[in-house]
């Protein structure tokens, strides 16, 4: 492991700082990690963790609280929002009971409120002296809110709201922290005044009594199971039978309810109401960076770890064994996965850095950018989760067998990077809406309108990327070749799906389903080139300090991540960079040697690329991917600790009792 | 629910007497099947499954154990070997400690041990009185047996082998049930003769005490943890320290060692040895079909039942809400899934075949279709397991956020059949053998010799594979054009891999890894033609009572299998299909057009394809997948039955005191 640690062209503490923005951050965040790290005990990783050692239901929960609890107080007393977002295990931070209040509680507050319930709600929250959820999600009804069907119907003469859940799959379901944690609760409900229907709308509903956790008159809760992640939190459901709460616990901002029952809505009210989600979909992206980021160190530490001979007989040919990384497919599918998770990273900090010029300007009152913005949130969420659940599953594999082992840390990653795939906003929803903000574009351009810059490239007729990509050999290392066809593929792909849902002659939605396949296409397409981009224009924007070796370490991952996508047996939608004849075979061909080469010479970098990342060994909790490299004797380490096997051995040399006696003895004994 | 088996087109019950061998067949399953169920206390889906409630290592096991031995009596009592190869789960029998027996314990004595050795040891197993597990992967090393570390030194005064695990790396680790269940081991250690090492070969060792279940001296044995599935088994690890066994204990029947320590081998004895594995490989190659059925049929039931709105505000459109089952992505992917899991099916039926007429061939003393089985074996289960757990994971995204939960029987499902695509063979290393038996057949071919009829296609130049596909609309539905586009694609990319390797100037060893890819892209290929062979071969012999419905049904199955997988944007080297111009884009975009057309005439057999299975509703232990399609109600009656809730609400009108005393009341309460 040494070996490969010194082997990097760069130094990766410098890539450490460009990752979470320098040097003084990087300090705090250690000491944050390590601290919290030490209160919960997971800083000494000789000892088998407890998430692999007490497992059923009601320990994961304690152990979440535990943990989530500590993490929440360490935010609040070094006043940093290090764990806001994510858990010290870089899971999303609603891994933890305590994680929605910033996460969403908030947000949807601060969003959707008026002055005078932000001034109201806040604070409590803040100093926790409350503790928040947000519940949207029914057992019949996820993504599509207008399906809901959980009512807050007005009760005029005493000025308050009647929240009801009339059927069983109007059961709130599936909100985090619920279960036996949260006290207060924003609620979307179907708005009913005077036995109109006005619409999903928010409203803060006290859960349970500060005093003592029961839950509120009317409220019944609980806890809706194992998950395949995320068993830290009490994930719950809420049924409500006629709870009463104040007409000022709707949240006002975007539509206000008089106390005569009159609802006035700022235009766009509804769309307003989702804002909360933006926000909350750019978190989820860049969760994902880190969750394939640690899949992928996990896996490349094991591989320039573990050894394996060129085959076995009867097929297998002389030689002696190898590191597992310096074989072609493992290391092409590893570094791969490592661009991917920089592609990530570097496409929600471009991310960041436009919501916040679209915060100005809502501020100055225009919502002009706000589809914009939502096509890009939909877009980074459906893209980043699913390349990185697919990424964190193969990085899985690349650890063979080993990997399917909870204590190698890679299950519960996969497991929590894949419901990522699902949750606000499932993906195959969200390329739709990419899709029709894409086409909508599109009649915009031909109606003469105007169109924002990431989309012009769909009507510049004269560029480039229209005439067939003449590229030979290492021209394809160049940003500008590889945007030129990435963009090509994208404008092509949403011309198709234009001319196919356009020129239909089915009834709109009818047509819609019909070419869903071409429209979903077309919309990855540009998120594709989206995410190219941001990657080349970060790789551009470097600080002017950062050294020519790291540079070059990071353009050869560009490439690798540009190229190696276009070759790789298993990217998604691949057949449509060939199908039009924009690359002719020998093209390809060309690209798939580069692709080779490209990958061979970032093999030496891969260690310094992993820990680029600075996970610390106890937020990994992985025995596989330690940093000392010591796979087989961490494995056994733990092993020997796992409490069915110190029950067996501590008291019963060797014989666990329960099962022998009951099951085993019985057969063997004959006793049919 | 009702409606949507009723609209069938065929009767499902034909189905299943096709898919298990007749009538006589599916009705003693069903009952030994209600007899295992009725023991295991799982008939009556009304109460939560055990495996939801109790979780944790210990009971986990328990419930192995207790089903495990239920099962295994219940083929010894009735004389059937249903629960041979698949748990009463349709999980591959090594899932529960009793398993391995029949899967190879006593199949690596038949087909390795002396008439001696199988006279000996083949009844003790048989009648139950001892318990017998297989151990060949160690800590370091897995599919790669020549790496293997264990060893056996024979010594020539005892007349015995020594068995010793000589580092921490070569201690077994992953054998099912060795933890704490298995008596007996095949245990695979390199044989030492007077410091000469032999290779690997098979040796019987007594593991624990039949009497007590005690280890036997110097072997230390436990747990391995948990694991992402598979939790019902003890798969353990073992250490030896010097351990002694009889001379007579070494697998005989292709290499015998004598009294005076001479060594006899037949040729291509360590070729036999792994016979064992081609059966394995056979087995679990059926298993994930049927697993993959499980995930369908589970995704299908509740699609016929969820219902969505068309996109929800700001992008929807007007429009009522749907079953999701008629969104056109939904469809495709689930009817792709149900054609694949068939395709896996009529391919493991294919291979029972072939396996036998090579067993005659052996018997006959004929080896000479070893390699082609090993190729077959390898590339079935490599093929198999890769589309099986990519769809079944498909098919559980296909449920949204409830596809998460536990209780929804998805990720169990998809854990275990992930597991198959690793062990007995990790695919990557199986892709590998395949291609190399394909560019074998080249040189022979070149050379002169003679072919197996399975791979003549490779060198027919004058079949109509070799021209541009001619097909256009309609036509592209003929069994006879699917196979021509999938042979054209399988002779081309074996005839690159073959030339671009022998014309490499590089070592042998380097030379493979630089063309890995473009190997296994040609194994894959070639595989898909096989299976694609296989199903078309199966349609067209079928019994001749099978009424016209259920075969224009199939027949519409084996066109979306074929056609589905070349326009899938997910399909693992689509770009193959195209890249050499062999169909033309128009060609393609008549594919695609096809491929909508017949998905969508299959929907209204979507619930008879998946009832065609015949699974019970306990064997697929998923509230939302049961028969009845009362989805919201199962789920919520599980979840009310769920410990921790019945511990809050019991006793403690809805908190949970242990986590609310020490972790949420302190937070509420100011005390940080």
């Amino acid at each position: 492991m040494r070996k490969a640690r010194q082997a990097a062209s760069f130094d990766s503490f410098e890539l450490t700082c460009l990752i979470y923005g320098g040097n003084d951050k990087v300090r705090q965040r250690r000491a944050a990690f390590e601290r919290v790290e030490r209160l919960s005990g997971t800083h000494d990783t000789i000892v088998l963790p407890k998430c692999y050692a007490n497992t059923n239901r009601e320990e994961a929960y304690d152990q979440g609280l535990k943990v989530g609890k500590i993490a929440f107080e360490d935010g609040l007393k070094y006043g940093h929002s290090f764990f806001h977002k994510m858990t010290p295990r870089y899971t999303l931070s609603n891994a933890s009971p305590f994680g929605l209040v910033t996460l969403l509680f908030e947000p949807a507050i601060e969003l959707n409120g008026t002055e005078e319930q932000k001034a109201k709600w806040l604070p409590l929250s803040k100093a926790g002296e409350i503790l928040g959820s947000y519940c949207q999600t029914e057992l019949g009804h996820g993504t599509f809110v207008r399906g809901l069907q959980t009512t807050a119907t007005l009760d005029r003469e005493t000025d308050e709201f009647v929240i009801h859940s009339p059927t069983i799959s109007s059961t709130k379901f599936w909100p985090g922290g619920i279960g036996f944690s949260a006290t207060h609760a924003i609620v979307m409900a179907m708005l009913h005044i005077d036995s109109k229907e006005h619409g999903p709308h928010l409203f803060i509903v006290q859960l349970r009594a500060v005093e003592d956790g029961k839950p509120m008159p009317g409220i019944r809760l609980g806890d809706i199971g194992l998950k395949m992640a995320y068993n830290e939190t009490d994930n719950g459901f809420a049924s409500f039978n006629h709870v009463r709460v104040p007409r000022t616990n709707m949240l006002m901002a975007h539509a206000s309810l008089s106390r005569n029952g009159l609802l006035s809505t700022i235009p766009g009210h509804q769309v307003l109401t989702y804002s909360t989600m933006l926000m909350g979909r750019f978190a989820i992206a860049r969760t994902t960076a880190f969750q394939l980021a640690q899949a992928t160190t996990i896996a490349t530490r094991y591989s320039v770890v573990r050894e394996q001979g060129v085959g076995h007989s009867p097929v297998g040919f002389e030689g002696k064994e190898m590191q597992i990384i310096h074989y072609k497919s493992q290391h092409f599918r590893l570094l791969t996965l490592m661009a991917k998770s920089y592609a990530i990273l570097f496409a929600s900090k471009h991310c960041d850095v436009e919501y916040e010029k679209f915060r100005l300007l809502q501020q100055k009152d225009s919502q002009s950018r706000l589809s914009y913005m939502h096509s890009l949130s939909a877009g980074v969420k459906a893209w980043s989760t699913e390349q990185a659940a697919d990424g964190a599953e193969d990085a899985r594999k690349c650890c063979g067998g080993h990997g399917f082992l909870m204590m190698s840390g890679l299950p519960e990653i996969v497991a929590s990077v894949t419901a990522a795939a699902t949750f606000e906003g499932e993906n195959y929803v969200l390329w739709q809406q990419v899709g029709r903000h894409l086409l909508k574009c599109v009649d915009v351009a031909q109606g003469g309108g105007k169109l924002g810059p990431e989309v012009t490239y769909l009507f510049d007729l004269h560029g480039s990327s229209t005439q067939p990509c003449g590229a030979t050999g290492a021209e394809f290392l160049s940003g500008e070749v590889q945007l030129n066809i990435y963009r090509h593929r994208a404008r092509r792909l949403v011309e198709t799906a234009h001319k196919a849902l356009r020129s239909s002659k089915k009834p709109r939605s009818e047509a819609w389903n019909e070419h869903m396949m071409a429209i979903i296409s077309a919309a990855r397409a540009h998120m594709e080139y989206t995410i190219l981009q941001s990657f080349v224009s970060h790789l551009r924007s470097l600080p002017a300090t950062t050294t020519p070796s790291l540079r070059s370490a990071l353009d050869r991952l560009r490439s690798l991540f540009a190229l190696g996508n276009m070759v790789s047996p298993r990217t998604i939608d691949v057949i449509s960079f060939v199908e039009d004849d924009h690359l002719s075979l020998a093209q390809l061909s060309a690209i798939r040697t580069l692709v080779n080469d490209v990958a061979e010479r970032l093999v030496p970098d891969a260690i310094g690329l992993t820990d680029g990342w600075d996970f610390s060994d106890p937020s990994l909790c992985s025995a596989l991917g330690m940093r000392d490299g010591n796979v087989y004797e961490n494995m056994m380490g733990w092993v020997e600790q796992l409490p069915i096997n110190r029950r067996a051995w501590d008291h019963n040399s060797g014989v666990y009792q329960p099962g022998w006696n009951s099951f085993v003895d019985p057969v063997l004994k004959g006793k049919l």
